[in-house]
C-alpha cells in the first residue's frame, strides 16, 4: 500500500463554549476546544491512520503552545508550522438545543493566521513529499494576507502535482476585508480537483442556478454540478450535502457526488441525539478523502464520509475522533447504540 | 413609543436541583436557580426590554442578598423590595428523565414571603407610574398572609387602573394553611383582566363544566372561557395552554386565547428535547404581556407567547433568558437548531 | 406477609465512564460506579424494600471497602462478604450516543472474585433463612474457580429449598479460561426455577432453535421456551426481552414469559431519552423477582418488571434507584414526565 | 473484647456549601453534605469499628431517605430512627480562608428533630443492650420539645447503667426558643460521666470561674474542672479542647483531661493547611471514647482524640474518616504527607 | 449622613483561567470572570453600600451583555454605558501556586475599550451629580484613544470639582501605542488629589528617587511622597503599598499614606492562604476611598483599606465580594478563621 | 549545538485521583493522568526542548492509545513503542493533606509492560543515534519480565555507548515476583554512569553505611557515595536528594552531588504550597540531566534540578509542565509569586 501524505492549511481558533446547554450570560466557565475546519480534516485523517501535516500561524505563547499540543496528541504533524503573530484566533461558541439556536461569537481579527502573508510559508518545502492538498472557503474570508497565501499554496500546490480538494464553508460573519468571495474565489477553485458546495454558495458566489424543474432536486444538483465542472474544468467531483431537521435535537444527513457521469447518492441517517455538530462537514470531508485515498470507489468513499459525519454528531468538541473500523461498523449497519462486552 | 412599568409580585425561592440526570440521593452537589412564578416573568420581560420591578419579602441574610444581585443581574427592579422573616423558601427539583417523572420537595413553609402581612408593602408608592401588574395562583396558596397581601395588591391595582393579569398555577402541595382555592380565588380573580387556567383548574376551583360534546375540544374551551367570563365579567381574555407528551424527553406545546367573542389558537410546535421545562408556563406569559403591551393583536400576542414558552424548554433553569428578536425569528420558522457564523 | 430473604451471587466492579459524551481519549476524570449484574438485582430489590444480601469477594483495600460502603448505602446486607484476593475487578464504559455504539474494556483478570475458589463462601450459613437466590451466566464466565463455586451455590440453594433464578447475560469478552458456555452452564441450568435468556443465546450455548415459521416471532419464542423447559424441567417460567432501536437515543422495550403454557406478553414502552442503558436487564429481572415474591399474578409481575426496566433507562449509573410506587405509577400510565408539585 | 454498644442522638441535617473558596454570592451549586454533631461522632466511631446506633427524627421524603442511606454508608445502625415531621434541617456553610471567617446561616426551624416530642423514642428498646450514651449541647438548643426528649434520654440512659459522655458545643444562633442554657442544662449534665466544654462556657453557663493566677493557664483548667466536678458529681471527667490560630488557614490544637485528680495534656499539632474545620471537636469525641472504650488510659485516649481531631482538618465534609491504624499513625509520629507505595 | 456618588471609568475584560492550579496547556475548561482594575473598585465600593457608575465601552453582542448582567448583578450603576466596537477586551490568567509565579496573557488589542475616542462620553451627564472620579493608569495604557478620553474625563472632573483618586498600576505589556507612561501621565496626574504609586513607578515615570539613607524605607517613601507634591500640587495625599512574600502561598501586606506632614503606616497582615490575589490593590483603593468618603481620618481610612485588601486575597476571582462589617471586624482583630454558628 | 537524543524506559501507567483532598470512599469521580517515573522524565526533557524517545509496552486497547497520545501531545518520541499484552497498569492516588499521608493502592499485576520478555524491543534500533539512557528501579521491580528487559537494555546501551543514568526509587509495595532488590538491582547498576539514590537505599539494597560520625551529615553522604563509586565503578556522578517536611502542606528540598572528588550542594527551598508532590524526582532528575546534557558544570546542573523539583510541587498531576525559562528564572531568585502583566 502506498502512503499518501495530506497537507492541510487554515486557521485553527480557541473555542470557547458554555457547558450543557447554558447560554453565555449563565456561563461561569468556558468549556476548551481547538479546532478549525481544516485542521479538523487532518485530525480526522489522523485517526483513520493517514500521514497529515497541518499548515498554520500561531502566536509565540502560551496558547499557541496549546495548540501545537492538541495537533500532536492526535497524531498531525507540526513541522511546517509558522510562529508569530499577536494572538491566537478566538471562537466563542452557544451550542443550540430544540428549537434554539447555535450561536457563534468570532473573535478572530488580527489574528496570527489572519496578518499572515504571502512567502510566509515555504511551500516547496511543504508540498515536496505530498500527494494530497486540502483547503477550505474559510482562509480567503479571514483577509488579504490569508487569501493571498492561500492562493499561493493552490499555485504551489498544483505546480508539485498534488490533488487539490475544496470545501466552500460560506461563512456570512467573515469576509470583512473588503472583497466578496465572488472576486476572490474563481481562480482559487480552477485550481481544485474536488469541490464541496451547496446549491445556495453555487447561486451566491458563482452565479450558477440549476437548469431544472424544482421539484426534482437530485436533476437540480446534476445540473448545478456540471455547470461548475464547466466553469472549472479541473473539478472532476462534486460533492453536495443533504440535511434536513426541524430543531437542534434531530437531522437527517446524506451527501451526494456527481463524478461528471454519474450522480452516486449516499445512504441517508436520521440522527435523532445531536452532542456536538460542529465539525460534521468536516468529518464528512476527512471521510471521503479517506476513501479516495484507500482507493475505493466513488459510492463506497461518499458512504464512508458520510457515516463518519454521522458519527462526529455523537462526539463533543470539533474532532471527529473516530476509527476506521467504526466508520466501516456503521456503514454496514452495526450501530444501533449497542453496548459491546 | 409609550413605555409600559409592570410590577409582578409573589415568592421567588433558592431551587436545588441534582446535575444531570441524577436522584436526589445520588446528588454530591446540588445546581442553584432562584426561580418563582412571578419573577420568572418580570425577569423574562426584562429580558425582552421592558421596565419591570418585582415586589417580595427577603430574608435579611446572605441568600436575601443573593437573590436580590440575581434579580438585578437580569435587569429586573428591586426598589420596593421587603426585608424581614427568618428564611429564603426553598424547593428541590429533580428533573425528570423519559419516563421518569420530576419531582419537586417544597421546603418553604415560614419563609420570609409566607409570613408576609397584609399592610407591609406600599401599594400605592409601588402602583405609583405601573401600568400592569401580574400575580399567580401560587401566593394565596403559600400562606393567609400572602392571599391578603395579595388581595390588597389587587384591589390597589384595581384603584389605580392598572391592568391586571393571572395565572392560576394550581399547586397541589401548597393550600395548606386550612382554605380551597374555591373560597380565597374568585374575589381575587374577579379584579382581573386576562386569565390563564386549565380546564381542570376551571372544573375544579370554579366549578365550570364545558357545556359541548367531549371530543370537540375546541368547542369546550370556548364554553369554559365563555363561562369564566361571564362568572368573572372583568376579564377580558381567557388563556389555556395545550401540551401533550408521553414522556420526559418530548411535549407538543401550543395555547388558546379567547378574546370573548374569537377562539384564537397558536401555532403547535414538537419539542423533542428538553433541556429544562420548569418556567415554561411563566415564559408564555411573559411572552404574551409583551405581545399585548407591544400592542401587538390577540393572535400575534399569543404566538408570541407560545414560541417564546418553547425556547424556555431549551435552557437550564427557570429563566427564559432569550431575546425578542430570537422569539420573533422562531415565530418566522428559522429555528431549525442551525448555527449562524 | 411473609418476609422473603433474597441472595444474589457475583462479582461487582469499579466502573469508570468519561463524563458526559466524550471518548475515552477525551477523558480527563471518569465517573465512578460500582456495578454488576447480580448486585444491580440486589440494589434494585432493597429499594423495593426487600431483605437482600449480596455475596462476592472483595479485595481488603480502600477500594473494597469502598463497595461495603456503597452496598450498605443502598440498604443490602453485606455479613456473607468475603475479603481477600488481589484487586477489584475494573470496566472502563463509554456510553454511547446518537448512531456511536458505547463501548466496555474489561479489566477484571485476577481480581478478588475471579481468584474465589469452592470452599471459602459457608453456603449453609449464607441460604439458613434464604427463600429466593439468583446468578448469572456472567459469574462462570469470569474463571474456572468462579464457575465452581458458582456451581457450589446452586446445587446448596436446591438443598435448602430456595427457588433459583438465572440471567443468561452472555459476555463475548468473558470464557476466556478454556471452557465453553455449552459445556459450563448447561448442569447450572438444570437447577433453575426461572430462565431469562435470548433466542440467540438459546441457539448458541443449548442448540435449541425455533420450529416455527421465521415471521412468526411469539410462536418461535414460545416453541424455544418449550423446548428449554424440556431440557431444564426444573424451569417453570422462561424470561425474553424484546429491545428494538436504531441508535443510542431510542429504544423499544418489552419482554415475554411463559409459563410452560401461555405466553405473556408485556405492555411495550418506546423510550425516546436514554439516560443510562446499563443494568436495564438488571432491573427487569428485580422488577419480575420483586412482583412474583409478592405473589402478583405472571403478567403483573412481567409487566412490573419491564416498567422497572424502563425507568433503569432514565438513571446515570447501573442501578436502578426507583421505588416500588414509582414502577406503579408508570405500570398505570401515570409517566409522561410531569413535574409533581 | 468485649464489644461495645454506643447510641447517639441529636440531629442530622443537610449542609450545602459553595465550592472552594465561594462565597454564597458566587456559588453556582453547592455541595452536599449530611451532618450533625453526634452523628459525626456516631459515623466516627463506626469508621473505628464500633457497633452504634444514631438516633434522630427525619421527614418521611426523599431527603429523609439521603440521610438513612449516608448513615447507613458509613456503618451506623439506623434501626431506631424516627420518621415524621414536615423537613429536614439544613445549614448553609461558607468556609473561611485566610483572615476570611467561615459563615454559617441555620435553617433549621420546624424541622423534624426541632417537633421531636418526649414519648415519641422508645428509649428502653434503644438502651436495651448498649453501655454507651453521647449527646451534645445543640440538642437542647434547637426547642423546647428536643430539650425534653433529651433529658428523657439522659434519664433513661442513667436508668440502663449507660456511660453518658457530653459536650456542651454552644452555639449562639440556636437557644430561641425562651429558654437559656443556664436553666436548660444544669439537670442534664448531672447525668453525665464525661463532660467536654470551654472555660467561656463554663463562665458563662455554670457560671464557674478560675480560682487561679490569670497567667496560668493550667491551674486556671484545673480550678475550673474541679469546680464543675463539684457542681455535677457524677462527671468523673472533663475535658477542654485547646486551640490557637490567627486565621483560617493555620491552625495549634491541643486538648486536656482532667480526672479528677491529675490533668493530662496530650500532644499539640501545628496545622498548616486546612481542608475542612467542621466537625474536629466531634472527631476529637469520638476519638477519645473510642480510646476509653477501648480501655486505653485517660493519656492514652486524650492523644488518640486529639491526633483524630487533627486528620480531621485534612478531609472534606463533616466527617472524618479515618482508620484507628491512621490516627495511631499519627499519635506514633508517622505523619508528614509522606507517600506510601 | 450625605450620599455620595462615585465614577470609575476604565476597561473590564472577560477574565479566562484554568480551574485550580492547572496550566493552560492542562486546561479542557477555563473559568470566567469580568474583572478590571476601575470596575473592580466600583463594585467593591457597591459592596459597602455606596452609590458608583462605572463607565467603559462594551461590546453589542452576548459578551457585552454579559458584563451588563454581571456590573448591574453586583449593584453598580450602568446609564452611562457605551455601546460600540468590535470585542470585549480578554486576558488570560493562570494563577501561581508555591514558588511558580503567576502568568498573564492580555488579549486586548482593539477592544471596544481600546477604541473608544474623545467626545464619545458625555462627561458633563456623567459627572452632573457625583462627588469623586476614579481612573488608573491602565487606561491611559491602552490606546491613544483611551489615554485622551481619559485625559477628557480628568478635565470635567476637575471642571465639576470632583475629587479625583488614581492608582498609576504600571502594565510593562501595556503601552504599546507608542507614547511612554512619562510622556502621558504627568498632564494627567496634576489634576489628582490622591494618588497611589510604588516607589519603582515614580522614579521610572517620574524620575523621583529618595533623598535618604536606603536602610531606612520610611524616610525614602515620605522623601518620594513629598516630591510627588511637589510636583503634583494637586495631590494631598500619597499612598504606597508594602508588599513582601517569597512564593504565592504567602504575603505580608501593609500600606502607608503621606498627607504631606506625616506619614501614616497601617497595620500590616501575614496572607498565609492566597485564593486568588488579582484585585487585592483595587480592594486596598475602594476600601480607602470608603474610609474617605464617610469621613474617617486618614489612618483608619488607611487601615480599613488595607484590611478590604487582605480579605480580597480569600475571594475567587477579581472581586472583593466583602461587607463594611466583615472590613471592620478585621480592623477590630475579629478574624482567625472562626466559624460563627 | 550538538542535538542530543534520549532514551527511557519504563511503564506508563493511568493514575486515578479523587478531586480535590477527598478520600477514596468519597470519590464520584476520579482524575485522569498518565504517568510513570521514566516517562515524567521523558515528557520533562521535552518541555526543556531535548528529543527524547520513551519505550514500554502498552495494550491495544483505547487505553493504550489514549497513552500514545498524551506522550505525542507533551513532544515526546513514540516510534518504538510496543503494543500488546492484556492491560494498562492502574495505580490508585490519593493525595494527602495537612498531616494526613497520601496513599498509594497499585493495581499493575500482569500489565503489558509486566509481562514484556527480553527481545521483544530492539534495542540496537532504539539505541542507533542516541547519546543518553535512563532507567529507575522500577522497572526491575514489576516483574520478572521487565527486570530482564531492561538488563538487557542497559547492556544494549553501553553496547552503543550511550551515557546511562539511574534512579533507584524503591517501592516497597512492588519486588514481588522473588527476587529482592540486592540481587537483581547490582549487575545493572555496575553498567551506569550517574546513579541517584538515598543513604536508606544504599544500606538496604548494597549493604553500604557511612563511614563518618551521625551528626556529620555531609561527611555520611561522601562517605556512602564514595562506597558506591568503588562498588560501581562506572559510576562517575552520585546525586542524593534531601528532603524534610513534617505534614503534606510544607516541605524542604535540596539534593547534592559528589562528583568524585567534591560534594556540591544545591540551594535549598522551602515550598509552603504543596499541589501534588507526585513526579518531584522525576523532575529533578530531568533537571539535572538537561543541566549535563546542556554542558553545565555540576553545581550549575544540580541548582537547574533542584529548581525543577521544587516547581514541580505547584502543578496537578505527575508531569513537570515548566520550560526552561521558568526553571533559570527560579534559579535566579525570580519566584515570588508574582504576577506578569
Amino acid at each position: 500500500m502506498i502512503k499518501n501524505k495530506i497537507i492541510t492549511f487554515g486557521e485553527i481558533m480557541l473555542r470557547l463554549s458554555p457547558p450543557g446547554h447554558q447560554r453565555f450570560a449563565q456561563a461561569t466557565s468556558l468549556e476548551v476546544v481547538y479546532g478549525g475546519g481544516e485542521s479538523n480534516v487532518a485530525i480526522s485523517l489522523a485517526q483513520f491512520g493517514e500521514e497529515v501535516q497541518f499548515v498554520t500561524r500561531l502566536p509565540d505563547n502560551d496558547l499557541g503552545d496549546a495548540v501545537l499540543a492538541e495537533l500532536r496528541r492526535w497524531g498531525v504533524g507540526t513541522s511546517c508550522m509558522l510562529r508569530g503573530g499577536d494572538r491566537l484566533g478566538v471562537y466563542f461558541y452557544e451550542k443550540g438545543a430544540g428549537h434554539r439556536n447555535g450561536k457563534v461569537i468570532y473573535d478572530r481579527a488580527d489574528s496570527s493566521m489572519a496578518t499572515i502573508q504571502p512567502g510566509m510559508v515555504d511551500w516547496d518545502a511543504v508540498f515536496a513529499s505530498a500527494t494530497w492538498f486540502h483547503w477550505t472557503g474559510i482562509t480567503p474570508a479571514i483577509s488579504q494576507g490569508a487569501a493571498a497565501a492561500c492562493a499561493e499554496a493552490i499555485e504551489a500546490a498544483n505546480h508539485h502535482g498534488l490533488t487539490v480538494s475544496f470545501d466552500l464553508s460560506y461563512r456570512k460573519n467573515l469576509w470583512k476585508y473588503g472583497k466578496l468571495p465572488s472576486e476572490v474565489l474563481p481562480p482559487m477553485v480552477a485550481g481544485c480537483d474536488l469541490v464541496l458546495c451547496s446549491m445556495e454558495d453555487a447561486a451566491a458566489h458563482f452565479g450558477i442556478l440549476p437548469k431544472a424543474k424544482e421539484d426534482n432536486e437530485m436533476a437540480a444538483i446534476e445540473s448545478v454540478s456540471t455547470q461548475l465542472m464547466e466553469r472549472f474544468p479541473k473539478a472532476k467531483k462534486i460533492v453536495m450535502t443533504r440535511r434536513s431537521g426541524s430543531d437542534s435535537a434531530s437531522q437527517n444527513l446524506g451527501a451526494v457526488l456527481f463524478d461528471g457521469k454519474k450522480l452516486h447518492e449516499s445512504s441517508s441517517y436520521q440522527i435523532t441525539q445531536i452532542v456536538d455538530r460542529v465539525g460534521s462537514g468536516d468529518a464528512l470531508m476527512a471521510g471521503l478523502l479517506y476513501g479516495l485515498l484507500r482507493n475505493m470507489d466513488d459510492q463506497a468513499a461518499l458512504n464512508f464520509g458520510v457515516a463518519a459525519a454521522v458519527l462526529k454528531h455523537s462526539i463533543p468538541g470539533d474532532l471527529n475522533l473516530v476509527t476506521v473500523a467504526e466508520v466501516e461498523a456503521l456503514v454496514n449497519g452495526a450501530g444501533g447504540g449497542r453496548v459491546s462486552r
